[in-house]
């Protein structure tokens, strides 16, 4: 199984910040978790506020720990609400089930760590983790 | 960018109190943060419940975190409920999404803190908040 | 049992800053709990750093949970480092076991809160602590 | 007061880590913290185990609390370790009291934030810390 190197993580979140200026949107938060869900890289960009971490965090923590990327547990949330709740607190408020936790995966399709990006409305927010993740040349479920 | 001194946050608070009393308010209790949601004073007046500081706090952290007010934070919830919940957890339960978590704004509008009431109708805390705000010469974003 | 009234606390941290000025103490945090550890009011002056909230709220919080003041702590710590440590842990944090952690007592002798100070060394805090409560009015365990 | 910025933070970072591979340390893990202790950017180095960015945020959120670098904070906790201990608590677990977690200081002196490096002996993560905040154009305070 590929796992997520430090130089593939910065391209990526280099290229999602990126994207973010491209499209205007507004300063992003962009955080990248290898497959046990533990942190290889992080930027909070000038402007975002302090928070976005936390959030961007736990989109991509969520997504890892239930291999279902943000929009997955969107769909889970507006069908059973409070399954999702009680998700995020099994999970140590590691959870956020909206787009923008977006699972990373290797040619194989394994899951091998997840981007999670806050800042911008959730679906601009998963287009950047998307463009990223895809110009490290890794391939990205939204 | 200007920061929330001590003086200034004391001027909030008390000119908030007043607007409470003047305006027959239950007790409140009012809790100023700073950019970093570090708690600069808080005051909790008599007969207000103890988890009123813990509910202020919130309502102001949550503002400062993800530079959202109340009254949008609010607007956020009644869209999207699960988020909110989620993110409250993601921020270990510093997110209230009521009014009367106000943020406080420079002149240039740059948030440098937020001024988080409880203890009667949010409309109403939100409302003590905002007069202290702005008796205090800063500007304030429901 | 008389309980500590918003008024009184706040002569009590402002009467202990004054204290902390005339000393030219280093920039000083108070936190004034009552009896059942809920805070009262709170006072960050500027230049102390964001986590003496956290410390200051402490030493008053294991004061007013054991009923000993921050000396009493401190000589428990020397003689069974493992027991305050663990205590600190039963608490949620919230126990820092040197000077300044000062009970706050009624004409009584009984324990109606704690102010908690940190911000300089320990005794200077406590000094200064003893000095806010008996301006206040009340009397001081330290 | 000057802040941290993104593209500051991750100078920082790329010249911490560069003196690491120079210096032949083991794999780091570099967290940057603004003066409110909240996170602008992080990275955890191939082969530096996951815990590492823990230790690292912790190392930094510690030192920007209390504006103690952590040599100080070491100093402190060989004479008084239940201190240090019951402050970690405090503080939710976020501080690691030795070398590597680096105060950030702008020309004025005044501490705008923290970088964090933990990897290698503390002594070793310290001046990897060290070489990167001075490397990008600011003090720092070992």
């Amino acid at each position: 199984m590929a796992t997520i190197s430090l130089r593939r993580a910065r391209t990526m979140i280099r290229k999602a910040l990126e994207h973010g200026r491209a499209e205007e949107l507004k300063p992003l938060c962009a955080v990248v978790l290898d497959a046990g869900g533990n942190l290889i890289a992080a930027e909070r960009e000038d402007g975002a506020s302090p928070g976005r971490f936390d959030i961007a965090r736990a989109k991509a923590y969520g997504a890892v720990m239930l291999d279902m990327p943000g929009s997955a547990q969107m769909a889970r949330a507006e069908a059973q609400a409070y399954f999702i709740a009680c998700a995020n607190g099994a999970l140590g408020g590691g959870l956020v089930p909206v787009p923008g936790g977006v699972l990373v995966k290797d040619n194989k399709g394994i899951t091998i760590g997840a981007l999670g990006i806050s800042g911008d409305a959730s679906d601009n927010d998963a287009a950047a983790a998307k463009a990223g993740i895809e110009a490290s040349g890794l391939a990205a479920e939204v």
